[in-house]
């Protein structure tokens, strides 16, 4: 009854999942997500090492790139025939470059956003399940402590109302027997009591984590923008100074975005490898951290009709009890009060006490149901593996265009700046039409023409 | 017990509601959501009407700047003694402003993403509500018809095997009266059966509205975005044409962002109304569409303690019957099946359909336990009060953002446009460095310096 809102993997999980993995001596490693063995770990790290293989590759190739630069250019004679080619083609692929890097940005505060949104999910998820299960608790509780007090007081003083007829008296012992044993068959129902592990505990945790993370990519991401618009401005001013230090800027951040890739990479195929089975891993994960039973664990995330109600039988029980009771009481209510008035306080009582404990078993009964804790579940996990999932994935673009605009940058950066005029002649440059390289010609013709 | 998954109206909410309204004459009009009624429908119109009311100011700002340009510049001589002043900044004011656009454009993705989002949580909810709404009148008629079942078969068989025996039979037919009893007030459980309201139908219809909505609102933001790149794209090429056409669709744009303004402002006034206070317009409504009980509707949309179960004492009474049943079932099994061993088999049959009764009653104290359904009550309030209405202020950013952007874009363009020069005599330019005016005055330098 409660498969309705149940978690299918989506595409990129299958995607993310069919990856090959190997560990460091390039053993192949099987998918399954096992974060304590050492194999898997090392396939994940080996994951995260191809993006420092992007790094180096694209360090070498910026190095070569300059170093030809260079080398082609310092044999020139400062007076040669031509002005140095292709200057327009290099700033003009560097403002491309910025382009797809701000490009870039928007795609990295939309992906952080959404992994934001996801984990937050998760969180309030586990928050609620939190309160169903504390809930849970305090109801049994409640119940207990009150059907206990009941039975001292009021049951005793009826009791010794009804000594002098014992089949009376025999009656109100069965009704005290089958409150105990409701009493009793109920404490079992608190099944979350004295459990070490705090879902609570697990929501904060996994909050203040994630709230650092945001952190992280918001600064990275502002830090990516201001680069690209001052590196656009010491274009436009043509700052020497100003993009020497954008482009020491620019590889910083290069090597920065190159790192967050790795990180993306490895948690989204871990996370993948986690999201393709979660029920198994979570199930041993929790049984091992609980120590509750697999019936209860497997009835609360898997709750299909396959599975049933491991407090069916306590239940319907402590159902039967409490109607047996209440027969008893109408009973004794017909046959002792007009006997023995003063049996009519303790009786109304117990009446109202009943009344209340079935309310409660009702309350009991809609929490202990798997399907609040079951969406609770689910909405975890699609929290998690749609979300925070195509968040990641958004983020590893972001790294993936800033990585590449940043290489573009800082190749062509060298190449513009050659171009610059050599010195602060040409401070009003930025008062022109940027798009207009005739103005100052033009400039020139008018007052020819005069 | 079930507070926790509440709504607390947002501080945007807030003010948003604290907004004065007025009706046509101009009479303040309440703030209270009441959308059949002409004054609070007048109010919204109005509201739409300011965004209507700033198009129209910007177009005769537009039109003023642009008739003062045309005018301050017609008299002037084609030979006059200075350039036309200004041009540089009227492109670089061009540029920022398309940038700004851009910005905004991004903003409007994130709004857009928001608000489809938080419309998906309210139809997901309501999907979620349907769902469990189904499943309780499922469940109610599979149990009555099982029970209904047991009685015509099991139950008459029983009697006639034990009809030597007038107590047992009576006995029987005690249990009989009461499974009749179940069934009886099992059928007042179902208490949506027969509602011609389908949250099925209203998830559906919602869907629906979004789908056009998002899709109108991307193709909005892509039409902006293509304005904004191919007018760059005519600025940096000095295409006359390309100007001129981008400022014929640069007015379409502007009249479509104060269009798409307008609708937002109404829809968030509207919305902020609604959110302020919800539930008691939800109940009017659902009252009113459902002619279901307002002791019911009260117990789903507000679940606190203060309102009692409305089905507590069916439910009571219903578990007091199916104990009852139990103990004379098991009565007769030591009674009769020492006597009449034929007694066995519909006896057996008997229980095991009590036990799946009891089954399927605690699965409908669960269903019906006003946690779930006020918990997607909850869910399908936040999405449409937080996210979809944090959406809609951000697609407002959008809007005011992008018509700021195309105004000042209109006023600027005319006037870069002239700076332009007047044949194809530069078809190279777009070779050149767009930052760098000098370049050409740089190439005469280098020549002559030969």
């Amino acid at each position: 009854m409660g498969a309705s809102p149940g978690y299918r993997p989506s595409a990129w999980v299958h995607l993310l999942h069919q990856l090959p993995r190997a560990d460091f001596q390039l053993r192949p490693v099987p998918s399954g997500f096992a974060p304590r063995e050492q194999e898997y770990q090392q396939a994940l790290l080996l994951v995260a090492a191809l993006a420092g293989l992007g790094l180096g590759l694209s360090l070498i190739f910026i190095a070569v790139y300059l170093i030809r630069f260079c080398c082609c250019r310092s044999p020139e004679p400062p007076g040669a025939k031509s002005p140095p080619s292709g200057g327009g083609c290099a700033t003009w692929s560097c403002i491309a470059a910025l382009l797809v890097g701000c490009a870039g940005i928007g795609i990295g505060f939309y992906g952080n956003s959404e992994t934001s949104d996801g984990v937050s999910q998760l969180s309030s998820a586990l928050l609620h399940a939190n309160h169903t299960l504390s809930t849970i608790d305090h109801l049994v509780w409640e119940t207990v402590e009150r059907l206990g007090e009941a039975v001292r007081t009021e049951m005793t003083t009826l009791e010794e109302v009804l000594a002098q007829r014992m089949e009376l008296v025999a009656a109100a012992r069965g009704a005290r027997r089958q409150a105990e044993a409701v009493a009793q068959q109920l404490q079992g129902l608190a099944f979350w009591h004295g459990v070490p592990v705090s879902p609570l505990q697990v929501a904060e945790d996994v909050s203040f984590v994630e709230e650092y993370r945001w952190l992280a990519y918001v600064l990275l991401l502002l830090l990516v923008l201001l680069v690209c618009l001052f590196t656009l401005l010491g274009l436009a001013k043509q700052s020497k100074w100003l993009v020497v230090v954008m482009t020491a800027m620019s590889l910083l951040v290069l090597v920065l975005s190159w790192g967050s890739m790795g990180l993306e990479a490895a948690t989204a195929v871990g996370l993948s490898d986690f999201c393709s089975n979660p029920d198994t891993y979570i199930l041993n994960v929790t049984q091992e951290e609980t120590g509750l039973g697999s019936d209860i664990l497997s009835y609360y995330f898997l709750c299909n009709q396959e599975v049933s109600n491991p407090f069916q039988q306590r239940l319907t029980l402590s159902q039967r009890a409490l109607a047996n009771i209440h027969s008893q009481l109408q009973g004794l209510e017909r046959e002792a009060i007009p006997q023995f008035p003063a049996a009519q306080k303790p009786l109304l009582s117990l009446e109202e006490t009943l009344n209340m404990t079935e309310g409660n078993f009702h309350q009991l009964v809609a929490l202990l149901h798997c399907r609040s804790l079951h969406k609770d579940y689910g909405t975890a996990l699609r929290g998690l593996c749609e979300d925070a999932l195509e968040g990641l994935l958004f983020l590893m673009l972001f790294s993936l265009l800033a990585a590449g605009a940043l290489a573009t940058t800082l190749c062509s950066l060298p190449r513009a700046w050659v171009l610059f005029p050599p010195s602060d002649d040409y401070e009003d440059t930025d008062d022109d039409d940027p798009f207009n390289p005739q103005e100052s010609k033009r400039f020139v013709q008018w007052q020819s023409s005069i």
